[in-house]
Parts: C-alpha cells; structure tokens; sequence
C-alpha cells in the first residue's frame, strides 16, 4: 500500500524537477483505488491542469498503464472509439504514470499537468523514479 | 479583484457591438477564480449558446488564453488529445479572452457566443477593449 | 417574453436596494424555461451565494411560486419530504419570486442571495416591483 | 494569494498534530477561489473522508466562515433549509476554516475530516495557526 511518506517523497521530487526546469505543475498522487493520496499545485501553474493533473494519474490507475496508452485504443481509426469518455473523462496522453510494487501489482500512479506534455512527462517520470516498493 | 461595475461595464461594450451587427449573443464575465461576475443574454440568442458563453469564459480563466488556444493543444494531431474534455467540458474555440491586470495577472475572462465563431471572438474582443486595471 | 431590458432593469432595481440596505449579493434572472438571462454578483457578494441565487430563481419558475413555498410541501411532517432533492437540488426558502405577466402566466424568476434571509428577500422584492409586463 | 510554501507548511502542521493524537486524516488545502492548492492523506484515514475533507474546506471558502457556522443557517427550524444542497453539496459542520490575509480578505481555507468532528477541528486549528500573511 502506498503510504502518505511515499506519495510526499514523490512529490518532492516531481517538484524539484518542476522547478529546475523552470514549469509550475499541478502533480497527483492516487492509490491502487483511484483515490486522492497527496496534492501539490505549484506557484503559477494554470487551474485547468488541476483536473488534468488528476485525470492523468486517474487514467494510469484505472487501466494499469501509462496515460497515454489509453489514446492507442481510442485514437482515430483504433478499435475503442469513445474511450476517453468513459470513468467521467480521462487523460489519455503523456504525464500519468502507474506505481507497482514488485510484483507488478498497481499500487497507485502519479499524474502531472501544467507544461507542455513532454515536460509533464519528464516531470512525473522523476516523481516515480523514487518509488520503491 | 473584477468589481461589478468593470464587468457590466464589459457587458455594455460587448452587447453594443453585438447590436451593431445585428447578432444577438449570450456574453459572460467570470472572475479569477472561475465564478460568475456577471451574465447577459440578449434577446434572441439561442438557448444552447448560454453554456458556451459560459464554458469559453472558464476556458480562458482556466488556462489563462484565448479560448481558441487550448484547440492547438487538442485537435487531430496534437499532444494532449481530449484535454476538451476535462475541467466538466471546454469550449476550445474562438470567444473567450483571458482579462489581466498591469502585472499580467489573470483577473477573470469574458466569453461570448450566439453568433458566427468570428463574430463572438469580435464581440468579445470588443468588450476586452474597454477593460483596465 | 422576457427581455433583456427588462432583466436588466430588475438588476438594476435590486442592487440598488441591496446598495441602500448595506448587503452585497448575487441576483439572478431566468427566463419562462429557467434557462439564465442576467445575472450580476455585487463585490462582496460571498461566493456560495452565486448557486444559492440560481438556485432560489430556479426554484421559483420550476414550481411557479416564492421559493419558500416549496419548503411547505418537503419540510418535516409534509407530505413530499426530499421534494428539495429534486431538479438537481432546490432551494426552497425565500429570496426566489417567479415573475408573471398580466394573464397570470410564469415568464421568468428572479432569485437574490447573500444576505440574510429576509435581507434577500427585500431585495428579490425591489426588483420584481419594477416589472410589468 | 496563498504560496505552495504555505499551503504544505499548513499541511506538515496539521499531520503533526493529528500524529499526536493519534488520529489519521486527510487534510485539504484550497486557494480562494475554492480550487485544490495541497493535499494529504494519512495513513489509516478512511476513503470516504477525503471528500468530506474536501467539501470542508470548500465550505469555509465559499462562505467565508467556519464550515460549522453555515449549520445555523440550515439547522431544523432556521431560515435556510437545503443550504446544505448548494453548490455540489456542503459540509457544515466543524474542520473546514478560512483562511484569511491581514486585511480580512479570504485567500483559502483547511478542510480537515477522518477522526471525530472535535478531533478534526482541533486538527485544522493547528494546521491554521502556523498561518500568516
């Protein structure tokens, strides 16, 4: 089980990322339910990534994968239109990252918006980059 | 903060043009937080236009832009595929202007739609042009 | 029909009661279909007040009645208890008037919040004295 | 406006003192316009308080009071019935505190929910008083 230590030391480190590359994010840490676990919103990051933020560690929870995954099965022409529409709307692109123990099993995920996708992603990979389990 | 006066101040600009043109719109001002200033729907404007006065005004808060920004984030193509979708719905097309201080900060938005997308954006365009701070 | 003049001018009417009185609040105006028409949230106004105020004027059209009407039919003992659960949640205490032309016939609400109860009702009071039809 | 610095100052604030008494909860931290700032989750604290965090703290920010203040409004036999189904739905009852600048203006507040309601309370207490601005 993910604890409130864990989730604080990954949003310590999502931050100190944020901030070398100089990007005020909203980062999110969920459990292995989908439940909020621990919330930082840096200074000056925008309020609509707030949701984004959430959404994207939303989106790897629920299906045990990175957020942009998802987009492979719902994108034009793949076989699950509508996807993103479903679970109150999700995040399907870069910035949601699952947490697994040892085993593989998800534990949690971290999600990361208020940069451009690239730098979301950067940012949530240090965050996970600190999790052992 | 946006007082009561700036914002029926907008509206007054905003409806003025509108009446100029001949179209009949729905013109919203949100302040810094998202929440309602102040509303006006002119007669004749289309039920289904009021949601989106609203939803471009929330865009432009939410993300500090232009409404019509956010749809270079979000169209075919692009990297945050159904970013739409988040924050309850947006509205990623032209009508909803960010308002800021000197300082650039964001001090609320104004959204406007019942017309043609270019008509809304020169309505709205109209009721920014009279806002200081 | 419900103009945009006549909105106005119950706006108008009531900010300057709830100005005379001391009490910034938020006034609503909804049309015959409870959809919004005009709105204006004074400074000061708290920013729960905002739902309050649609709400009370929604109240009113949905039930042709002063929001605290509908209280009558859901309070403890009457007959139709979570009545006030209904229509995505009603505000049945006072402060909501429907507004009727001379047939008698429901052509839109205002709905005043933000004060105390009988403060926002005073207000609701000014305005709809300046509307005829 | 309230810093990331603040809000996570309030949050270590309120863990220590909920740690002392032995009562895991979860502690929500919004910025004036009602919007999530920080969060966290202790340990133990059941899943369904995490709303109830949230809504507390979303209480005292909307209405500018104590979360439990908004009960005199609403209580059996007060003039505000169904104030409590107002915007989303509201926690009135004690754990949920504004918090306010040096001129009295609300900049945020503290939602705090998982022990018993005095627990809670004293818990956002302690979170609140390590605030200054």
């Amino acid at each position: 089980m993910l604890s409130a230590r864990q989730a604080q030391h990954l949003l310590t480190a999502g931050e100190e990322r944020a901030a070398r590359i100089g990007v005020p994010v909203n980062i999110a840490v969920l459990d292995a339910g989908a439940h909020l676990k621990a919330f930082l919103r840096m200074d000056g990051a925008v309020l609509g990534s707030i949701d984004i933020a959430l959404k994207k560690a939303r989106t790897a929870v629920l299906f045990g994968a990175a957020s942009e995954a998802v987009w492979e099965y719902c994108k034009p022409g793949a076989p699950a239109p509508g996807l993103e529409l479903s679970n109150d709307g999700l995040a399907p692109f870069a910035g949601g990252i699952p947490l697994k123990d040892r085993n593989g099993a998800i534990v949690g995920a971290v999600g990361v918006s208020g940069g451009a996708v690239p730098q979301d992603l950067e940012i949530a990979q240090a965050a996970v980059a600190v999790f052992y389990f």
